[in-house]
């Protein structure tokens, strides 16, 4: 029989974790158990501590249901979530790069047509978003699929209200022959992640600002062309360069222009001031 | 502003986690994001397994409950409850080792004359383990409180079980002035590990043996004393060299010697046959 002691315990739980029957499960649980392990020995972690993790863990898994992943919250603001999307979608330096995608993504948002208004009635200064879908090397991309969502003005997404009726705040456009597209939705705001719960607890213990700067969610999917998960943020908003789950890229900063009564890029007409972002999307193409 | 990149995106996490307020708050939090994220790296950790990641984090906190510890008991699989088990307990050599407390403890045990029965009815070949609790030094400890417990034949605990009324296979011994002490219980089985869980899903994708070899749970508290938590492992039982949770010594293994009915350490008589374990605990003094 083999004594276990702290000099080994890493190679024998390494060695057993290590009888994975997938190789990609084995090379993920062996790689969890070292590092796991070496962080443990790197700050001699204490049982208390052991012990509070535990129940961190626990609690994190508890208050969360299908409006809230307070696990996504933590790997957000730990910058996990945001690393991962980097080195999955590395993406050429001219293509629009890809950021989070939140928890607050729905599937089966309805379609609507260019210049649709996805906000239907939710208060807010009127925001037009509009551009083209261009691949990597200019040419534009018709019939790309952008699927739009953003928080009201209290930073709440549709899955985080009780009973809503109808898709709120999201849809999906489709770009014209042309490439181009048009967003009517409603100025976004910044807000704060859910301080309420144990992610919020440890940030409270630290400086770091609980905000998220004012942005619009983008998904776009073309034929040929990798998917982008992004934002788009709106310059000179408060929080850019404290995003509290690392989202923000310059490239994805835009201008929203304000505009006096008058006509709209859907080639309408707003009788109230609004607000223009002019965006192209740039694609990278498959393979 | 900073643009977040693959390459920055760790400093970026630990310098923001490195504003927390208390300095060993600080150390673990920078210290948890670094290897964190080298997980992440070396494995090059893709969406899909992210997202699986979090939803096994989320089940594992909804699975547990009072009765139901799950996050300790994957601490347990990954060798990490051991690991910090030694880390905070290295004991001179002679002195007898720690290992793993486990989820089961209750505190508030009843308190137990020399000999007396902690199994009261629950079925079982009678036990009786006994001994003396010494000092490094070889002298005595009277006064040391002996906190015991143990899973019954079907390898449940007393908090697995629903509605007990009493305490159940535990109990609380006091060294008698010659520092010797005598436990009578049930001798215990191997049992496995909940299976019905998260964890039990990780490990029946390996060939990992899910059982812990027959064990007692003993935690002695002495004045003078370091606390010792640790387990008296059956010689020969099953399971001994690959018990699920690290936590077999070979320090901690003594025989189960059968005996016809007649005469027993608590000076007894028993009218069955019955195992005795004779061990003594060797406490390491504070300091």
């Amino acid at each position: 029989m083999e004594l276990v002691t702290e000099d080994n315990i890493t190679e024998l739980a390494a060695r057993r974790w290590g009888t994975a029957h997938d190789p990609r499960t084995k090379e993920l649980m062996t790689a969890l158990v070292r590092h796991l392990h070496d962080f443990a020995r790197e700050v001699r972690l204490t049982e208390p501590e052991w012990m509070a993790a535990i129940q961190w863990l626990t609690r994190t898994g508890q208050i969360s249901d299908e409006k809230r992943e307070e696990f996504i919250l933590a790997s957000d603001v730990l910058g996990l979530s945001m690393l991962v999307v980097q080195m999955n979608h590395a993406f050429e330096k001219d293509a629009t790069p890809a950021t989070v995608l939140g928890p607050f993504h729905i599937d089966g948002s309805p379609e609507l047509d260019f210049g649709g208004d996805m906000s239907d009635g939710v208060e807010g200064a009127p925001l037009y978003v509009s551009g083209t879908v261009r691949s990597l090397d200019g040419s534009p991309v018709a019939g790309a699929l952008l699927d739009v969502w953003q928080a009201d003005a209290d930073g709440s997404y549709e899955s985080q209200l009780p009973e809503v009726d109808e898709a709120r705040l999201r849809a999906k456009y489709i770009t014209r022959a042309d490439g181009t597209y048009c967003v009517r939705t409603i100025a976004p705001k910044g807000y704060s992640v859910p301080m309420d719960g144990p992610v919020g607890d440890l940030i409270s213990r630290t400086d770091i600002s609980h905000y998220r700067p004012a942005h619009v969610h983008f998904l776009v999917n073309a034929a040929g062309h990798e998917p982008l998960i992004t934002h788009l943020f709106q310059e000179g908003a408060q929080y850019l360069d404290s995003d509290v789950v690392f989202g923000t890229k310059q490239e994805l900063v835009v201008t929203f222009e304000p505009h006096e009564p008058g006509p709209t890029p859907d080639g309408g007409e707003s009788a109230v001031p609004w607000v223009e972002a002019r965006y192209d999307f740039v694609l990278q193409p498959v393979g």
